[in-house]
């Protein structure tokens, strides 16, 4: 059973002041999860974690993060303005686009973001929307696709039907276009992995990447500053699984970094992560009251929350933990659909899951749902995206996003035609 | 080759004004759709449309379709909303929810909704919450889930695993209680497939909801005022697909009435039905402009749509036909993954698509997007939700929705802290 940093009482206390649904982040847990990652790493000296924004877009988690050295992973005009607002400038973003509008580009250059490029065609896409009149002092970086030359994960699917990043001819190709502008600062950048739980995976990623950083340096006789190996590293959704173990990642990658970067001479080389879903993903929760229980040809708990929500159990059949303060320790339990009331059967937290005995008004607790929770909600149906707030370390809490009401769903319609 | 109510030179004018991407409905069409509906059943007096607000929630779109006395089947207090606006009150909205708030009854019940229950506590629940001083004069609809009595479809799933609807021996229990309790106007509704081509299934449902009016009214002597079929018409999304013959379903419908309820001596009752899909789907377009041609593993057309405009293909894997306006005839064809610029690899609007050869700044048209299109984006990736315009019959366009701007993204959050 998962332990939550909140009670029951201190549950009903909040939801008195906020109804629910909401989503509840852990600010102290963040704070420490940032803090372990920058030790794991503290062995690369400019190491830096480029938070994923599209996990949470809250710019107050943003805000937490940075106090953490965390910069910002964008690759939307809205995420680059939301780095922008928490003072996530110049190279504490990395844009990482693809199929990158003009404006975007114009945008990420002039707050002066680390842009990675998508294609090789992307250098020209650039060049075309800025038009800068040089490249003096600032970095530029290559997105990756190693193709069939790497297996791909579950989740990401076959590197070479994803849509991302060169081929190896397309890189040194890029580099050269780009030493040949006078660009003279460079990084390296792949994602080849959603959710992984095995710290090989990224391990090899990072090998796969120094290896890589070695071979286009003596190419072309250019430097790199960075590499970034993205994100990827999963989180423990099932009770079965395990966290990845941080440490023995930053081990690994510490002597893969040895045996190649170190060993080539090229040292120091940053290392750069991308990470969204580990870094808080475990520590947010959904949070809603039982409004129905109904009994048909199976029990179904009907909860005032649905897909929009958190969509990834509806989206991808994603297993969420489901606590019920209060009740953690009733031995009465039965098995459960738990469904939101969005009109589409797939609108359910749980499948045929068991539970303590629910009943209309007891509280439940959706865990894991830190990072694509609340940034996937749509407003199908006409439901509204609920609050978020925040759990700060002295047990005060502290809202982040209000609710959306009735007047946000209809901001985009006008209804003078109607009006008698 | 879909044909389009609009040439190259038409849409080029138009994305002059809006920029792309933009959703476009054609309302000529729509409206002879919605005459052609009425006419298959004009058989039955009553005969009336709930136009599902869910598919297409604009209320430019659903005072077109009342000019057709089409109703509007809503599930939630914005669709609620909605309706009011456009003037369906009364008997014009049906109410047809699951896993229902309190302020929700409240709400439909003040609007002289037609309630339908979808689960037989939800009488006490709706009691509860209105606390009426009584029924007169209002009518109560029941929903009936056939559970392992009737096969599913492939989208909407086994009716026995899905959370909609109550057993046959509820269904009676629930009309019992509301005869007990003074009601002595009632429906029934089910709702047993979505997206189906096979008119038999329908004619089927409307059958199996007949036969259940004669079993119910004879055992608890009530009289039915209508039977609601539910909506579930599907539309050929693929090229090899045909329309579902809406003669045909009705005549089908016609001889089943005329078996079961006019042999029962049960006649007249009113048929309504639920259709969203079939209403609009086809006759809406997502407009968008090709930004990026890549080259890598596969050949990529990247566009400044995402899947925040239209999520079916990254969602069910749908199918949606792509026609380039201009180039129909060209001969010269290529294999694309027709892509979107969200960070997730499933924003692909087609994949391995054979297409006429693209650049950027192609106009590109996804088709079928009508339904369940502009209803379903989200802002996931910090993507902005498209304008949706109005093909007039006259040629002229008219925007039924503003495109969103990023202060309505930043709309429930609150800066402030971050100001210097």
């Amino acid at each position: 059973m998962r332990k939550l940093p909140f009670d029951k009482a201190k549950l009903e206390e909040i939801a008195s002041k906020w109804p629910t649904p909401f989503h509840i982040y852990d600010a102290k847990a963040i704070r420490e999860n940032a803090k372990r990652l920058n030790k794991a790493f503290a062995w690369n000296k400019g190491f830096r974690e480029y938070f994923a924004v599209k996990a949470a877009p809250n710019p107050h988690l943003m805000k937490l993060l940075k106090d953490f050295n965390f910069g910002s992973d964008c690759s939307s005009m809205a995420e680059l303005e939301l780095a922008a607002k928490v003072g996530n400038t110049g190279e504490a973003i990395m844009f990482t686009s693809n199929d990158t509008p003009a404006d975007e580009f114009r945008r990420a250059w002039e707050l002066g973001a680390i842009i990675n490029f998508d294609d090789t065609t992307h250098w020209e896409a650039f060049v075309d929307a800025v038009h800068p009149e040089g490249f003096d002092g600032r970095v530029f970086c290559c997105r990756y696709n190693p193709g069939p030359l790497k297996g791909g994960n579950a989740i990401i699917g076959k590197p070479e039907e994803a849509k991302y990043g060169m081929t190896r001819a397309q890189l040194f190709e890029c580099y050269a276009k780009m030493k040949a502008a006078g660009v003279t600062r460079f990084g390296l950048h792949a994602m080849v992995a959603s959710n992984e739980l095995d710290p090989e995976y990224i391990i090899d990623t990072a090998k796969m990447l120094f290896d890589l950083v070695v071979a286009v340096s003596s190419e072309l006789g250019i430097a790199f500053e960075f590499v970034n190996i993205g994100g990827g590293i999963g989180i423990p959704y099932r009770p079965d699984q395990q966290a990845m173990d941080i440490f023995k990642v930053g081990e690994g990658i510490e002597k893969a970094y040895n045996d190649t970067i170190a060993a080539a001479g090229l040292n120091p080389l940053k290392l750069f992560m991308e990470c969204g879903r580990c870094i808080t993903g475990p520590y947010g929760y959904l949070v809603s009251r039982v409004l129905h229980i109904k009994n048909t040809y199976r029990l179904y708990a009907g909860l005032d929350a649905c897909m929009s929500n958190l969509m990834r159990p509806a989206l991808y059949g994603a297993y969420h933990e489901i606590v019920v303060p209060g009740k953690e320790d009733s031995g009465e339990t039965s098995v459960y659909d738990v469904t939101g009331s969005l009109c589409e059967n797939n609108d359910k937290f749980a499948i045929q899951r068991m539970l303590p005995v629910l009943a209309p008004g007891d509280l439940v607790v959706i865990c894991d749902a830190g990072a694509h929770g609340h940034a996937m909600g749509f407003q199908y149906n006409g439901k509204l995206r609920s609050a978020e707030l925040l759990l700060e370390s002295d047990g005060s809490v502290r809202e982040i996003r209000r609710a959306e009401t009735l007047d946000d769903y209809f901001a985009t319609l006008d209804f003078s035609p109607f009006v008698d």
